[in-house]
Formats: structure tokens, C-alpha cells, sequence
């Protein structure tokens, strides 16, 4: 199922979103105006705002603050994304070309920084600061998993579970962060809030293991960004530590020296044959898969509505999609 | 007369900022220890939280929030500098290795982001909305000014006023926000508020024409960081600016590809002999000195303190320093 026809319920909600998300960025310098416009056409799937309507709608009534919190999501995604292609040296994102290789690094540094200070302003002028907390130290929380991220990069002893908290938080905190803000905004009892915040946090591994494989195997122009990018910089995801750790030990040095220096080259099949001949994509796609089942049963006792179903069919479109 | 000296009255005040920083940098992951443990003991001048606190002082009483938030100003310097440093590809900065050195760019862009967001986590305890604000309306205009700054790179048509909007925008915004959000908490009316901005803003633009004199003529061991970054990566700077438009027509082209072909080079006795003919230092101090005197003026209507002495004083060293 396309994740146009599972986002039916919010359309309306959503679209909102979208009128306001390019004059929220807007600048009074005009200067600014080629980088903002280009942002602003590249359209995402709107994950994350997503989640928060979905989660405000499980959780009770919309409030204006819903909008600008699901702006706010998607600008923190959007910031972190722009800083991440200079980090993976990325050319295409969201089958557009990225602000680092249009401008350049330098200007992406900063547009990344401006993006993060808009997504503040809205946030300072809601009632309560609560919404900064979560923000701010979801914001923390992803740095930290990027930093360790990259700290470990190149290091073959990394393991399973050092690699489920890096993705923890460097992008299941924000899917986590989206549940838990539009569940609070719709007055969620404590339960409710943090039933979906469990549901955004493992949903949103799930989410990165199987960019992860498909960053392996996924063909460009149907993931519509820059692949092969985790090997090329060092990065050993969930496919690739399953594959070491199957090796028998004496095969192991040769097999971490085949993926970090085939890591320059486009076409990786002598690590797609490994990876194949001990099943590690799909050992990963059945983790992601466990993954979307613990998220959808933590909202289990969720009373069914249109919106809920919407929430479950997310967690399978996470899987399916695009392989 | 030495900075320290200047800002004893608030050395209390100053001591318990240092203690706090390191503490409220930490994260829960030991792995970034040594990157906090190594922006920690990076000691600046503490220019940003003197200003806030002796503006504070000005306005009436010290209440807590002010060392959170001459913490929270130093903190999001700080996260530019380490943004910037990437940019200009500096090496030393305050004396110590810069994070783009130790660690390298990517490292640098998720630490810069990482301090921003642990700056906002402590505007979100505070019992108001106004200083998350006040500072994400200025990390904008920041941001806006060094994007502009470097849109324009190698333009040799830039003017004096053009430059002078830019560093108001990168440097003086922050100055003015550090004053004005020392004012406010005191309690400060509007009047008073007013003023201690527009001094903060005045200064913050003498102390960037003095850093970018300083990056053309200043020697790396007094100053402490890697110099001639502006040249080398295209940026027209005040003297430089003013050299461009004291040439007749005929000349202007030959010295711009001088400027920019020079950059390269650690030594540009070439520049500096054509600066020093057109007396274009002298003439960038003298703006600088012009502006440390509106700034002063701003606030001459405020009772006489040894605070206000402080204020005053900082301006004649932002002039008189490190030459």
C-alpha cells in the first residue's frame, strides 16, 4: 500500500503542513531565497509529521499547536539531513540534488544551523516549554548517535546491540520525539503517550535498518538519494555485522578488508554475495520486521479508529517499501 | 588595561559560568568525553557572558537565570566557532587545536549541533518563553549573516554598507541579544533594555572590524587562532574593502587578483604594503574606534557603577587589543 492512500485520514492536516513549511523557512534577506525555495520542493514523505498527527488523532482532538509541531519535526529532520550529505558527501536526496552539492559545504553548514534556529523560533512561541525540552534533547540524543556513529566507524568489533542503540537515537528519537509531542498536545494520559512513544521508538529502528539494507542493495533511482554511502564511509550497519559475525573468525579480517575497500566502488557484488550467500539482508529485514510487530502491539489496546489502522499499516509500508 | 581587570566586578559571577559549562555540556554517552573535556578547557575571553552579566548588573539585580544564560551565550558562540572553524579550515583557536583539526569535519558539523541543542535544553527550564526567543531569532540572523557573507565571496563590488550589515548580522546580533537578555531579566525598562542593546550591537561591530584587521595584520601567536582565513577563502573584509575603493578605477581590478590570488600565501606583504599606502587600516581602527563611541554614548544616561565603568571599558580594549 502506497503511503499516500495509509496518510488519507490527515490529508487535510498534512497539507497544511506543507503551505506553511516554505514560509516558515522564509528569510527577510532575500539572498536566502534560491537555498529556502530549493528545500522547500523537496518533498519527503512527511514521515514524521505524520506520526505526530497520528499520534494527536489516537490521543484525542486536534489543537492549532499540532501544525506548527509537525512543521517543527519535519524542519529538525530536514536540518539533519542537510548536515548528513555533507557528512556522507551525498549528491541526491529525496530525487533532488542536495544543498551540499549545489552550494557547497560551507553554506550547508550554515543552512543546516539556520533551519534548526527556524524550527526554535516556532517553538518559542507556544504556550509551554515543554515542547523545547522534548526538541532540544531529542536533538542531543541525535547528535550523540551520530557522533558514536562515527567514532566507530571502520571498527569490525562493533556489535548488534552497539548498533541498535546508535540507530535508537540517531533516528528512532525523533519518530519517538513526534508520537510522544502529538499524543501530549491531544492530552494523552501517561499510558497512551507512552504506548505511542514505544510504538515511534521502534518503529523508527525498523525505519533505519531497512534504509540501511537498501543503502546495500536498492537501486538509486527508486530510493531517490545517494546509496552505498554507510560503506564508503566506514559505517558498519545491521546486514554487514551480521555477515561478520557468521564468519568463521579466520575469514572474518578478510571478509571487514573486502567491504571497506571495495567501499570507493559503485557496484559492491562481491559484498552483495556475501551478504546473500549467509542471508544477511534478509536476517536484517526480519529484525526491522519483529521490530514493526513489537511497535504495532504497544498500541494494541488502542480503541480502533481510522487513524490507528493508519498508524499499523505505517509500521508494514516501513518494511515494504521500495525493496 | 587586560581584559580580566575590566570584568572584575563580575568575576564571581564569570567563575560559576566556567564551573557550569563543562557540567552542562556532558552527555550521558562517555564516548564524547574528549571532545566536551577538550572544548572545556578552550578558554575564550568569556566576552558574550560579561556582556549579559554586567548588562544585568546595569539594570538592577542578579536573578539565577543569568548564569544559565551567560552559559547558554557562550555556548552557542561556541557552537558557531566550531561550525566556522570548519569553514575557514582553521587550525588553532583560542590557543588549543580546533575540533575540525582533532576530529575532523564531520565530527565538528554533529558537536556544533550537539552544543547548540544542549544551549536550548537549558533555555527550556527557564520559567518563560522570551530568551528561546530572543536566541533562536539571533542563531538566525547569525546564520543569515554568514551565509550572505559567503554568497558573496571573491564579489570585489561588495561596499562598506554591505559589510557592515553582514557583521552586524554574524557578530554584533549575538553581542546585542547577550545585553538585551541581561537587561530584561534585571528587569530593565524599555528604555534601558534599548539602550544596552544598541550598545551591545555598536560593540559587537568594532569587535568584528578589529578581529578581521586583526586576520590581515595580527600576528598567530598573540592572537591565538589561525589568521588570514578571509582572504584565503574569498571574503572582502573592511581595510580591504576600503583599499578596493581608494584605487582608481584602473587599478582596482589588477590589486583584486593581487587579494585573491595572494590568498593562498601565509605572508601578503604585497596586501599589507598596499593596505599600509592607503592607509586602509588605520581606516577600518578609526571605524571601529567610531563605533566603540556611539556604543558608549548609548548608555552614558545610566547611573555610574563600577558595572557601567566595566561596559565602558570593554569597548576602548575591543579597539585596543592584541595590536
Amino acid at each position: 500500500m502506497g503511503i499516500e492512500v495509509i496518510l488519507e485520514p490527515i490529508q487535510e492536516q498534512l497539507g497544511k503542513v506543507e503551505e506553511r513549511l516554505h514560509n516558515d523557512l522564509s528569510s527577510g534577506d532575500t539572498q536566502l531565497a534560491d537555498l529556502i525555495f530549493h528545500i522547500g520542493k523537496i518533498k519527503g514523505k512527511r514521515f514524521r509529521p505524520a506520526l505526530l498527527l497520528l499520534s494527536g488523532k489516537c490521543s484525542g482532538s486536534f489543537v492549532p499547536q499540532h501544525i506548527d509541531l509537525a512543521i517543527v519535526v519535519e524542519m529538525i529532520h530536514t536540518a539533519t539531513l542537510v548536515h548528513d550529505d555533507i557528512i556522507d558527501e551525498a549528491v541526491i536526496r529525496r530525487h533532488a540534488e542536495t544543498i551540499n552539492s549545489k552550494w557547497g559545504r560551507e553554506i550547508s553548514i550554515l543552512f543546516g544551523d539556520y533551519i534548526f534556529s527556524r524550527a526554535y523560533t516556532i517553538l518559542s512561541a507556544l504556550d509551554s516549554q515543554i515542547a523545547t525540552l522534548i526538541m532540544s534533547q531529542t536533538i542531543n540524543t541525535i547528535c550523540e548517535g551520530e557522533i558514536v556513529q562515527l567514532l566507530r566507524r571502520y571498527d569490525s568489533d562493533i556489535t548488534e546491540s552497539e548498533y541498535l542503540s546508535i540507530i535508537e537515537r540517531k533516528t528512532a528519537s525523533l519518530c519517538a520525539a513526534s508520537c510522544k509531542l502529538g499524543a501530549i498536545f491531544s492530552g494523552a494520559n501517561k499510558r497512551l503517550s507512552e504506548a505511542l512513544t514505544n510504538y515511534g521508538l521502534k518503529l523508527g529502528m525498523a525505519f533505519q535498518i531497512i534504509d540501511d539494507c537498501l543503502d546495500v542493495i536498492g537501486k538509486e533511482e527508486e530510493v531517490g538519494k545517494t546509496l552505498n554511502t554507510d560503506i564508503q564511509t566506514g559505517k558498519l550497519t545491521l546486514p554487514l555485522i551480521r555477515l561478520v559475525n557468521r564468519l568463521p573468525v579466520n575469514r572474518k579480517e578478510s571478509a571487514c578488508e573486502l567491504i571497506f575497500q571495495n567501499g570507493g566502488k559503485k557496484t559492491n557484488s562481491a559484498i552483495i554475495d556475501l551478504l546473500s550467500e549467509h542471508e544477511a539482508i534478509d536476517y536484517a529485514y526480519e529484525s526491522a520486521r519483529q521490530l514493526v510487530k513489537k511497535a504495532q502491539e504497544e498500541i494494541s489496546f488502542i480503541p480502533d479508529t481510522i487513524f490507528k489502522t493508519a498508524l499499523l499499516e505505517l509500521g508494514d509500508y516501513v518494511v515494504d517499501r521500495e525493496r
